[in-house]
């Protein structure tokens, strides 16, 4: 059971963050850089203790753990060596010049201030106590007030002391770094609506997403939210691709949309093709595949129960063929797939709807004007899928022109499911797949999220924060009147 | 008289909107500076028709608005330069690599959609119909849909006129840039609501820009708002300065307060000292200086009875002392200072008012303390200037360290009235000054507003934006594999 934490001791811990915050503005990127690996080798340091426990929270089996796990140490990495380089820093200095009525500007981005991160469920590591939104948050320089995700309660604890110890380590304020437990919906409108928070990060549901989204718009001051909210990830598969790949397709959608029973925001949960010959042999792939894929425990209960429940009402809606389906265990999340027509699918807003799990559609089209219907009216998606031939690219400009628009990461060929930690990825989309796709939550850039820009006039060179000294002590790349280099400014002394 | 576009209209614009939006989202950078330039060219060709309209319609004097025209045109190229120059496509590649789980992935910037401007008043060229945020948005790749500012309709027309001669032009469709005019308050909040519309851009009071981020957060799937809504831009002066230059900042005070009659987003509305000899200096000063201050015609009657009334109600408030009026002159602003002392400052919220046009606040401090408590009760700011010798600064680091956090451009000395245009510029800080203080509504970097980021995965080179080339056709800065270079990338091919 996990404990809750008190209002009055979030109150206290938030009046950390905010003094913390103080001492976080005066570290340099380095310092922060030197803290986040600190963190990585902590993560690392921990040891089989660790996964025993989030195994049996989470029913994740140790493989796919021991992955997460140095994923998320790797994450705080490739952040930490992003931040030393000044990437997030973006400083920009333009020097008086006779013709300015300025004279010396100098911008850096400094932290946003405090930040809530909400843990998810699905990845116990990597999206949650010591996942990316909480490395790129500090990277950023904001203190960090983490709600643990009460599905894995021991686990969030087992990170939160990870950080805890490197913050001690270092002799940093306390306040750096928090630890609030608690299932009660409460909580989390209590820490979004404090007026010391300053920005806020979640995964998980749209319905958790949308409600701290709305909190946070309707305060005083209102914040920014960024909440990674899932999609249903449309595969739309085109013709001469699918006529030499039905089968090969038809396996690995089968592998996507169940792997790790489903429990992925980039899930495939559409296959849009055209009715024929070879979507026949597609569906009939499917239904051999799928019977191969045993069932397996989902995270918990909540997750389950959620699963059977929005599959039921989606096989409740008329005109839907289920055309197969495993074998049922409890607990268990067996995979289905329906397939319904173009009509009903752009008809019925059910059947837009996310289901999590290992759930998906097949909408068979009639024509191709079906497909540019269901791209127009589709909503916001983490990512789409193009399976094509270099022919059916050129065959189909207009529908992929305005599938761009809808999207965050768009594939050629390929499945969605899972990210890489780089600075290309692009983890968040139109809404409702996050409520900013400005931002993305996943690689080194996550930690725009949360700096913003101060400007400093005419200041002595002395009192400039060390990014934008002449000097450039940290040799970071600098935008100089226009121009970047990584160099010191040779000033004539006036 | 405005006419009010009607209902079918807007709806039509915008629909048009969305059309020329597939189109710019296909244009390239260079392609759209070379547009960018073409609207500076028509800006500048402008003559003294021009002007005579704007300054009948807005009391501006020539001289003024000659300068403004041309920093409008200045503000066209220098974004158009950074467009070009790809620094708002933040190209990113990271090629397949063995050890890579997704294989090669891409991303680059591309436009939001739609973009609704609500231009402002006191800039009739700069910051409204062919201002700022309407070059930052078509730089972005974004449709325009400006909704003209009633108080200098004609002003709004050439300005349309001269952008939709540049469209025409270049053959480009015509729902790039549109033109709504009307006074009523349905018509903002109708383009706000409206579903195909992306983002709001707007520079005006509190309650307009409010309100249009509350209907903007509101929608079924709410977009950015990105409203410039003024403030008080505080002054600290402290003592070591304050004894040598009390008489020379008092003058620098005055003239910055009453810089174009105090219609300034940037208008310095308070100045906070310690009591003593020197501050009874600057006093006297202040009282000789703004007898010299000609009271000028406000920019309209709306403006200007907003002036009379809010002034008056901070007028009224207890233990204020009125240290300075000029003569009253009808519809002109005569500049006015009050003075309190730092208690009634912070216990009555309607001092912390903005009252638009030249109207001051001296607060008179009795204790260090007095200020601290000032800096920790402000709300977020444009700027803040910290007027001081180094010894100042040095004495009230801790102060100064708060004041960071609470302003998006700090001045050493210096006034803060007017911005310059430049990458290193931050016109933006915390709430209330900007809905969001992440960004800058003036510099080249205001363009970031209205990018989000689109990721590919495994895109064959043909069908990649010439962004993301193999080739780099259009030689930009790309970070490829974490380090930043202009080349073409040279593969083996597979």
């Amino acid at each position: 059971m996990m404990e809750e934490t008190s209002t009055q001791n979030i109150d206290k811990r938030i009046q950390m963050a905010v003094e913390a915050f103080r001492f976080l503005k005066n570290t340099t990127i380095n310092e922060r850089a030197e803290f986040m690996n600190a963190v990585a080798d902590q993560i690392e340091a921990l040891g089989e203790e660790l996964l025993t426990v989030t195994h049996a929270e989470t029913s994740l089996p140790l493989a796919r753990l021991t992955g997460e796990k140095a994923r998320t140490a790797g994450q705080w990495r490739s952040y930490a060596k992003a931040v030393a380089a000044g990437i997030y820093t973006e400083a920009r200095i333009d020097l008086a010049q006779p013709e300015k009525q300025k004279g010396d500007l100098r911008k850096y981005n400094v932290g946003i201030g405090p930040v809530v991160v909400f843990g998810a469920s699905n990845f116990p590591f990597a999206f949650s106590t010591a996942g990316g939104d909480t490395a790129s948050a500090i990277g950023a320089g904001c203190p960090v007030i983490i709600k643990a995700h009460p599905a894995h309660p021991q686990t969030s604890q087992i990170m939160a002391d990870a950080i805890s110890a490197v913050v001690k380590a270092f002799g940093w304020p306390e306040g750096i770094f928090s630890h609030i437990t608690g299932t009660s919906y409460e909580i989390g409108a209590y820490l979004t609506q404090h007026p010391d928070i300053r920005a806020i990060a979640f995964t998980g549901s749209f319905n958790g997403g949308k409600a701290l989204f709305d909190i946070a718009s309707r305060r005083e001051n209102p914040i920014p939210v960024f909440a990674e909210m899932g999609s249903i990830n449309p595969v739309f598969a085109f013709q001469n691709l699918l006529e030499t790949k039905a089968e090969a397709l038809a396996k690995e959608y089968i592998t996507s949309l169940t792997l790790g029973v489903g429990q992925f925001c980039t899930n495939p949960g559409v296959f849009i093709a055209l009715k024929g010959e070879s979507f026949n042999r597609f569906i009939n792939t499917l239904k051999e595949e799928i019977q191969k894929v045993a069932p397996v425990k989902m995270l918990h209960k909540g997750i389950f129960d959620n699963f059977e429940k929005n599959k039921s009402i989606a096989l409740e809606q008329p005109d839907v063929e289920i055309i197969v389906s495993a074998e049922t265990e409890s607990s268990s999340g067996n995979a289905t797939v329906i397939k319904t027509s173009a009509g009903n699918f752009l008809n019925n807003p059910v059947l837009s709807e996310e289901v999590f799990g290992p759930f998906g559609i097949v909408v068979a089209c009639e024509t191709d004007e079906d497909l540019m219907q269901i791209a127009r009216q589709l909503k916001g998606q983490l990512t789409i899928t193009i399976a094509a031939t270099h022919e059916d690219v050129r065959d189909n400009s207009t529908l992929i022109t305005i599938l761009k628009d809808k999207c965050g990461r768009l594939l050629f060929n390929g499945m969605p499911t899972g990210v890489e930690v780089v600075y290309s990825m692009q983890h968040g989309g139109p809404f409702p797949s996050t409520t900013d796709s400005r931002f993305t939550s996943v690689g080194p850039d996550a930690v725009k999220r949360f700096v913003r820009p101060v400007c400093f006039q005419n200041w002595p060179d002395e009192f400039l924060p060390d990014e934008l000294k002449n000097e450039n002590p940290l040799q970071i790349s600098r935008m100089v009147d226009g121009t970047v280099n990584s160099g010191s400014l040779k000033l004539q002394t006036t």
